[in-house]
């Protein structure tokens, strides 16, 4: 028996039932379904609908179980076709009489709109903490690595020299835009749909603002069409966490390249990477490349949902059913994700030596034209100057930092003795002492405003 | 105790064993990696790593763990990262210093893609007898309703007078394109990978093209870094399912639309149907509204995978774990839609009598340009007489096949008395027997090819 | 002559040149480019790198080359392989030895970064305005279709009774959280990446506050390596464009529904309709299906430089080249699609006759239902009775509206004559006065906090 | 003026005309309208329409349009909606009256279905052709790099040494899958729809069989839905580019990786480099780089359209017209990025000096296990010896090739002095002689079976 049909003359095709049936994804949010319920019960007790008595047995009945379903109590049926159908059965076998009045004057169609709600701003509120503890990592790393040099690099070639903690850093203040668009999400997310009905609104008038303070929601819904059809919220919560996995993928790449043997830079402790079944000497950088390979699941989860939702007419359609299991994964995934970057960043060996083997004198090309242009030599005449100068330490072999002053000179008679100070890596680092810039002081700076972030 | 931790000095964080953990999902196709293993036994034997006797233990033993797996019989450990490496524990346990050569001149790389192309493949192929099941209905339908005179649509306009059966056969016909494309990428994921070993080729010079006949596989792959890295007949397949689900998205919404009391072309069946937690009058085409959601979950899917694909270097990288889950999804999801589906179009009710009441003499308006065509009119200039005619009728409120030969002549002497004629349904839909036409020897035609089809 | 060819022994292929040259569609923030050349002039004089008569000669070089370029007076060369180096050429072959010094302490990177950020700024703060402009008509609408009482509809089926205003004021509140997510967009783009040079900041310490001063820029980026690398941007304005389509669609769908001869609840005026080609009969709502159609695009952009951003390490690759392209289709769509959409609203007919035709008694069976829960009987007894009486309804043929009370009564004696006053349509809407409900009174409501929305 | 405003009032709105305008992209195939119009024409003289005379006057002046069209002697209007009515405008304005007649019986709906799979089959086979360039890119370089042995790479961790050809022709082997569904999307794509007329079959009944022999179709459509509705054919194409960019931006991640200093396998030539306008020593892949970033437009093509299409109803929408954009996009950038890494692949440098420098001895761990196995040992204890040597050999500091048999042997008695012909990388390479493996005779095989399906 359904709790709808009064009309039918025929049940549903088991086919049917396990088709459309959404309770083995929509259990997860029997939280909120029952705290939804509560306060719905609350609120009908206020009009008139339930005694004090009554009331006291509803909110007991949802209590129990809940508890009972936290201990692993509670048998579902085939017949229950959602979590909020299942715990209105479980309710009127407990309670008898008064759980068939607690759907008064609500619809699944607002219910679920708020339960979900509920789910996804608890869960988005743990993801802003998780995100802050990988940018604390980040500033450890930092802290840690303040004295360590590496090459920078655009297309994969080195560029300038820089600061390990400058790039550890650069992670930091991307990781503090993606906290603000989960923040944006929250916000959009936490608007009460409860009191919409089906869709005109409830033919019972609640007190909606006493609801959503019951119920932890900033505000309500103006609008009960839009309160029970808007899916944007989940919308902006995949695409908030799609844009982070994004950014997680650029970061995870370089990490893989850079435990490469070729590379060397750093290595992932032996408690997050895995080795091979075939070849003994492997060991390699499972997590991180799993990170960036899961970028695919919240891209993919995003889109799947878009689609789901384009030419969806209002105001409720079941095709909105496939609204969670993208969310649930996407919010899910995330956590996981931030939680071992952060171990596997805290936990990382940056092998300082083989890196600074690796610094190549080129790195220091631009500082050879800035040097002429601070002499007063046009950047663009300066820039030809150097590409000469590279393309004679190319074919002579001859290493940049070996070709001695005097050499330079005899392609502009700008570079005097005090060029070759440029070689020192320091030296190059530190003359980049502009705001956001890889010098020592200025990454100090850096490291400083983001602690202050952090705690706002 | 992993099977690869012969170089590490410290074990796997627990999180770590939890995030990697593929068993959750990979478990889908032990059957295939058994029977891959037990094939791969076989082939070591020839070779002479096994003895007669230790393939017997090997066979049986992985023939008994397949067994206890379907009555529920195993449990798994959290320390089994993957199928294939509870196989391979659950064996050692049994069979002893036998299991411990299984693994000889193979790797999982070539072995969850072999394990995976077996699944795929054998998944695909039922799909292609769910489509056809589809497609039989399609041409019930047609057969039953072959009488049935309905408003052709475009852009939700009454266009053209149509039989329901040229309808249902324009799904058959686009489904056959979809079954090629299954067909298509059945022929892709029907090559063996195995011996590809980690990515060189395995050290063991085994038979690969008895292997391959031995699980099924119509050839082997010509390349065992290929071999190992393809992911291309997954990507494939779930392109193919998304088309599909594409295709029977539009249907979908057809049937929605022709659900709604205002069009009241048919009504699905209560077995098929749901009402609603508030409203007691709904019936909701929640089957169909469903199925057209869903579509979502197949463009997701393969997006998901193409973007984690994107940009993933040669052989493998732990990134391909994320193949499964997506394809698995959408295997799993397109068959019950073939189900309800077809159960769906075997059930409707079409509304005859309503329909009738719908069709608007303006659909015969092509009919009136074509006639003037006919006697001599070029067809641009026989356009806009009927616009004219079209626009009188509007302002009058005439409807066009009220206004008569003689007044049709006011606008064009080329109307004579016959043209009423062309206000009989029967006659507009017969008028277009071109091969593909709606008229219902064209549509006969139509139902005799499919039955051909069906057969082949 | 390449600006960069220094160290090259061999040109660019001319198919390579092709490929990868980016003016013809960078061209489009020429304007940007060129402002932001001359605030980077400002400030190399005033660390004393140009003199002021130098200064003036860029300046003026610059604001002539705009000039000549708005009076399509620039002819390109195959050989500008985007905007930033095309202007630079010109300025070089106008203004001589102070172009060159132009370039000192940029790079392309920090360049092209500040440019979109410029443009892409430009264009949301225009769209927000023109959301408001569609926000507007929302009201307009409302206002005068305050009186229309429409059937309200879930899974298409006619579900409660609403006002049409109801209807259009909830894509008034929809579309302020468009809003919201374009503002805050906005507030991600506003972030100035000058001074961070190719990637480990600039070598000259200019004053970055005062170039983002004098740019529009609120603030400054803090990190070189992100200010390059950072695409968040992008990716955060295709997602807020592709959310407004995705709403925006749902509403395109209703329109096309309502505009089929079936529902006749609106007519789109014949200047945003089109004819066909061969049916003389046809009037289609062209331009909103090409709304609906267009959300594709939208959705395709976001995902298009999704993956192309997914797994591109750090810092500048040539990848994200392909971010301008997407972008700017977006931005100009989105542009189109508000324009039009307002003017839809604004000239669209609503059929008020056809309309209340249309309204089915059925529409109050819920109402039927609250009427014996407000007598004491709990909601799902009422829901169970009510469904008897809606099946009673259609087995008879009898319209619910004329059982009359007596009838209903032998479904539940709690009926008595006042519940015939449930069948005006204005009782069972202003029934509905919860906020955010479908009453009139709340309708109003509704309009007055949009008109203060719109104030702010 | 419009063609089809017969029955409207009032003129399209300017805005509208711009909107729904698509001549600025559908132009692009206005070949294949024109000739679609000669082969219609001259079935209409077949049926009588037409008179010789006319047919003869329609064709020159169809055929006149199309030399002006090509030396850009044509100007539009911006009234002209598409190509088909600027088309016909032209030609109405040329050869008059017998012009008015050419659209009998044929619809736009059928007319673009037809053009766009005329050009998109033409695109497809000219794309299999540059396929088939750059797998005899890969013949070539595998013949020329036959010698050369590199790291294979899992993980990017030194796996196993290959040849470098063998890792060309895994290149070679993939692109011929993708060829596959290329062939796959011009069969689906090979079928003519015209005569289909608006969606119900044309009025006229001409023969569709010689006509698809006309236009070079290999067969007709079936049923006319479907053949004017069907786009699974556009899905379909830019699936199959979509996945043939996926394959290419893997391997061009491996160039980009392999080109970067500290691996240093290959060189890209200066024709297909570039470099920075800041950094003068930098030399960039960009060539590469930009079409690993160029997947992303081909993923968000597909995505763009499938997105599209869900949930369009049958049979013609406007929402259709969004087809071209994509498909002609993936086209045209397919087809640029073929030719760009076909001359990219045979000019690439490689060097092989410090690709011998970087073989890593671990390399040769899975020999040292196999040895144990085929010695008698079984694979796990094997594996668990190796990596037991391992990580002897990483703590000690004595590379693997340097440990000698008998250190090796206190590991396991099994190693004899033969074990140190292991570290031969050749005979590495030469072990893994089992079709689709590394070894110089295998890969010979495969270089054999390559060339004989090139022929083919």
């Amino acid at each position: 028996m359904k709790m709808w049909d009064g009309r039918f003359s025929k049940p549903s095709d088991a086919l049917m039932e396990q088709f459309h049936n959404s309770l083995p994804f929509d259990k997860t949010m029997i939280e909120e379904d029952i705290d939804g319920s509560i306060a719905w019960a609350r609120a009908l007790k206020n009009i008139g609908i339930f005694s004090q008595q009554e009331l006291d047995e509803v909110t007991n009945g949802l209590k129990g179980i809940l508890d009972d379903f936290r201990h692993g109590e509670i048998t579902f049926l085939h017949s229950d076709e959602d979590v909020h159908m299942a715990v209105e059965r479980l309710l009127v076998e407990r309670v008898g009489d008064a759980a068939a009045r607690l759907h008064t004057g609500r619809s699944r169609n607002d219910q679920v709109a708020t339960d979900t709600r509920m789910y996804v701003k608890k869960k988005l509120i743990a993801l802003q903490s998780l995100v802050e503890e990988l940018q604390r990592a980040c500033v450890i790393r930092a802290q840690s690595d303040i004295e360590i040099i590496i090459p920078g690099y655009t297309h994969l070639q080195q560029a300038q020299p820089i600061l390990l903690a400058h790039y550890w850093m650069s992670f930091f203040f991307a990781l503090q835009r993606e906290k603000s668009r989960i923040e944006h999400a929250i916000e959009i997310t936490d608007i009460m749909p409860l009191g919409s009905g089906a869709m005109a609104g409830s033919g019972f008038n609640l007190d909606r603002d006493k609801l959503a303070s019951d119920l932890g929601f900033s505000s309500v819904s103006y609008n009960s069409i839009d309160g029970v059809a808007a899916r944007d919220f989940i919308l902006e919560s995949l695409s908030a966490l799609a844009s982070c996995a994004i950014l997680i993928s650029r970061y995870a790449e370089d990490i893989i390249i850079w435990s490469s043997k070729e590379f060397s830079f750093v290595e992932i402790d032996d408690a997050w990477s895995t080795g091979s079944s075939m070849m003994p000497q492997k060991k390699n950088p499972d997590s991180v490349e799993l990170i960036r390979g899961k970028c695919g699941r919240f891209v993919g989860n995003y889109m799947r949902f878009a689609t789901t939702c384009k030419g969806v007419g209002l105001t409720y359609y079941k095709d909105l059913q496939e609204d969670k299991e993208p969310i649930f994964d996407s919010l899910y995934q995330m956590e996981m994700i931030l939680k071992v970057l952060t171990q596997v960043l805290l936990t990382i060996k940056v092998k300082n030596e083989s890196i600074q083997k690796n610094l190549d004198p080129f790195l220091i090309a631009t500082d050879l034209a800035d040097y002429l242009v601070k002499k007063g030599m046009p950047f663009r005449q300066a820039h030809k100057v150097v590409g000469k100068i590279v393309g004679f330490s190319v074919e002579s072999g001859i290493a940049l930092d070996k070709l001695g002053y005097q050499k330079l000179s005899e392609f502009s008679e700008l570079y005097t003795k005090d060029v070759e100070q440029l070689f020192v890596w320091e030296t190059a680092v530190n003359n980049r002492d502009i705001p956001g810039g890889t010098a020592r002081s200025s990454v100090d700076k850096q490291v400083e405003i983001a602690l202050s972030m952090l705690q706002q």
